[in-house]
């Protein structure tokens, strides 16, 4: 079973459907009750789904006591975006950018360890290239983002000679839902489809012998 | 006027007394009105402090407008530590671990730069060396400093060309009232005073001609 | 036509093999002639191989004169180990390491950028983990590494806008000849076969619709 | 004593000057033996100086014999700068860039390791912030400066709890000889001069108590 985060849209939805098309069952969550049925509706390999603010730490809790069985995989696509000069940047907007980013990958990062850490149980933490580099008007995002990669490089060390694994995934310029309501007005026609950034990143994710594949960046060409 | 967050105690409180014993102006800020009073009642340059909890936007711009004039430094060394595995963190604390680290830096950076921006003046972000690498059991901690470095890289491109001058400041391993309620048990004889901290925080922050130190790393020997 | 550098043995070859299952045709490099003409042998779509030492730049445009088209994809593999204290380092093996990883690397992607920038070719640099942090025991090696990484991300900024694309992949602890003769005693019983390290670099690098995996790490599990 | 590479020209020539100019005792080397008898005969406090190439193994062996006593610190400026489109450059002049900057900075560390690293000698390490971030048209000198990078950050893990520590210096932009020959036509008006440089890299180095200042960063304005 394949768990999915973030999966109302975007690159979780495109995830889930790709697993589906694939034979692998699967079991998601997002904020959107609405459009996680409707997804779901399209699958023939789902297992169900769970509305859920992964921001909300019993929330995430309560997501985990609802897993149908101990996943092979966990994917965290949850995020959002804000971006725009620091200056012209709100408080709220701010507050709600390090909930849906940096509590949510904090609370699933935790339970899942607490959970499944003596087990071979991959979680897949998808970022963005923002947590590679600092960019002007992106100054709250990077900061989130890089505050994600910390938390993951750090986790690594605890779960040392441990057999769950974490897997870092940064996706460049995605077409997604994202970008309208991000503050930043952007040509998005360059950019790539979340079908294909999850082609990509489903491709590229594997583990043969006595390795696998650990970090993976996805780039506009 | 040298402003600084932070300086209850620790290495906030010693730079504010090392540049009081260098015949500098300081106004300053931290979250216990009693020690802000203590620390005062030792100066002989103060122009006094403004109680101030720096995670509270509304509070830090409140901070701001208190200045008596426009500071040629600002030093923000509020912060506040929290460490151990992660499975063992509580959902409380991390939030007032991101409330202290992260959010109390994007309010004092955002609330600088809408004020003076265009002024030749010195943000100085104290962080941590967590900021710069991954470690065991400080998973969250570096998340959130690593979030700060995001921020600050961010920021300085979108001043580029602005007088105004971060600098960021990353010291290892002092000994401070921090470590004791920080949940990791630590032998903190070889660690750095705060005051010898501050003193070589002091000597290695300068600007001559066109350049400038941007960034400083303090680590025990 | 795929090209491939350092297909003597290793991760070389195992690609080279890879790809010729897969119906590519390949063009493929080592120091070894004996050992390309072994594997050569082996393959039912190969274009041929050129002996040729990476180090010494006349040989590497050489070798670009040789090739029979265009190359759709060229994967830099060539390279080679040398470990231990510093204090123990030979001048002239620290010599040889520069030559083999360094200068290689540079020659490779030097007539490479000349020859086919505005082509859509992609060139893969493979360096190793040891370009993404440093270690004890290896900080000459470390030292080669980070100079392509440095290498490569700066060229990145100059093909902006170009067709050409550049590809990292970073491939930690594989078991190879590489080791024995390396200065290093390891057990390199749970390191990845080059078999198995070829393969999930192989899936990995794809590019769909606008997007391109551009960085690909794969590590001991 | 403090010893001093690069001390031709630039900023070794400046800081030689400035400890000179603070009573403290100096040895330095560089490729122009005009120079630094030019430079001598403005000193007071030198113990003398012994050309050689920094580049070359044996002549690093020698200068190390040459020493009058155990330097309290050794400052290592010499290097050389080379820029431009990496399809511009010439593999001759590549190798000298790679001789002058990494050969000379392994050849430096590994010299000072061998005989000092059980004694509180304090290594500087002079890069650039060219070994911070990649950069266009500096592909290969930022290639040799992360490779220093890479270098000293592996060797600072072999001398864990050592005394002898390594100090990591980062300018950008000065004003030196260095611009007009490196093949980059730029306006050097508004960098530092080596002079300001010196200073604030003096200042800024400091140890006290338990700790030091160990990573330097200095930039424009």
């Amino acid at each position: 079973m394949i768990v999915v985060t973030g999966a109302s849209s975007g690159l979780g939805a495109a995830l889930v459907s790709l697993y589906d098309s694939n034979q692998q069952t699967t079991f998601f969550t997002g904020r959107s009750a609405e459009k996680l049925e409707c997804l779901n509706s399209t699958l023939t390999h789902s297992l169900g789904y769970h509305r859920c603010d992964m921001a909300v730490h019993s929330e995430v809790a309560a997501l985990f006591e609802q897993l149908p069985s101990t996943p092979k995989t966990i994917i965290h696509c949850a995020g959002s975006g804000y971006f725009g000069l620091l200056e012209l940047q709100s408080p709220q907007a701010i507050q709600t950018l390090i909930a849906n980013n940096l509590n949510s990958a904090i609370n699933l990062v935790q339970e899942a360890v607490k959970r499944y850490q003596n087990e071979p149980v991959t979680v897949v933490m998808v970022m963005s290239t923002a947590a590679l580099q600092a960019k002007a008007q992106e100054s709250t995002y990077c900061a989130v983002k890089w505050a994600v990669k910390g938390l993951i490089e750090s986790v690594r060390l605890e779960l040392k000679d441990k057999p769950m694994k974490l897997v870092a995934v940064y996706p460049g310029g995605m077409s997604t839902e994202f970008w309208p309501s991000s503050g930043k007005a952007i040509n998005t026609e360059s950019f790539m489809s979340a079908k294909d950034a999850a082609s990509m990143i489903y491709n590229a994710m594997s583990a043969i012998g006595n390795g696998y594949v650990s970090d993976i960046t996805v780039n506009r060409c």
